[in-house]
């Protein structure tokens, strides 16, 4: 069996068990260093009432965690589906740069999961979308951003 | 000062805390039921090592915490600046249906913050992403989603 395949298998049995645990959606995941697992994931939105606890986003925070860092950009995620924006996003934000998938996004929407749905979303105009976006107080906002560009002490990232 | 406007200004307070704290970057949020604030949430990614606690992600897990429920359909989310696409997908999850925004997506990519970039990333064809997408086990993962379909106990969101 290639090492990927390994990673990948281990990915699936998580998504299998949680499902007879009851934990949540039928998803799992691992990230990989050095071809080492060193961190795994399963949906638990339903079990902890965490909506944004999907495989993906449990396994970033747990090797974060895990190796005290926010930059994973010397790893790999194995996730038994394709990641949902969410996740997809969360991915770069942690700088890893390979993600090894099993199920498509066709096959989550076939289960009545919304990840296929949410990235057409986003490809709409604000106007289209179902979710309302409304911009107020953009001024007020920017002075934010206007005192974290003359912070010299700032942790950027 | 209109309602929406005090919620936002809320935000926009956090956001500046946020900052001067050395907890995170510019970015503040708080999310409103029955104009009432019950959760807020500002962007600790560097102080937690963890690159999903973008404010908004805080905030969700705040607020669905507090209300013991994973499904925040009655609740208005207001955030000092656009949501980024992991942010917007975590939105769209939670079922919040309206979104006040501050600055916007371009302001953070001014500040050097990959909020655009990631929406260009998602709109690419998988082959020309920054971030390799390789698809294996396809049938292997499958059969979670088969064992998910069967399951007439699961909790569905």
């Amino acid at each position: 069996m290639p090492e990927t395949n390994k990673f990948m298998a281990r990915a699936i049995e998580l998504s299998i068990e949680n499902i007879k645990n009851k934990t949540g959606g039928p998803f799992g995941a691992v990230i990989v260093k050095d071809n080492i697992i060193i961190a795994q994931g399963a949906n638990s939105v339903t079990k902890n009432n965490d909506p944004t606890a999907h495989a993906e986003i449990v396994a970033i925070r747990n090797a974060c965690k895990n190796l005290n860092t926010f930059n994973l950009s010397d790893c790999v995620i194995y996730t038994s589906c394709e990641p949902c924006p969410m996740c997809l996003s969360a991915i770069y934000w942690s700088r890893i740069n390979t993600i090894y998938y099993g199920n498509t996004k066709s096959d989550a929407a076939n289960i009545n999961f919304d990840d296929a749905f949410i990235y057409e979303q986003m490809a709409k105009p604000y106007d289209q979308r179902t979710v309302k976006m409304i911009n107020i107080m953009h001024q007020e906002s920017l002075e934010a951003f206007k005192l974290w560009e003359k912070d010299t002490k700032k942790i950027e990232y």
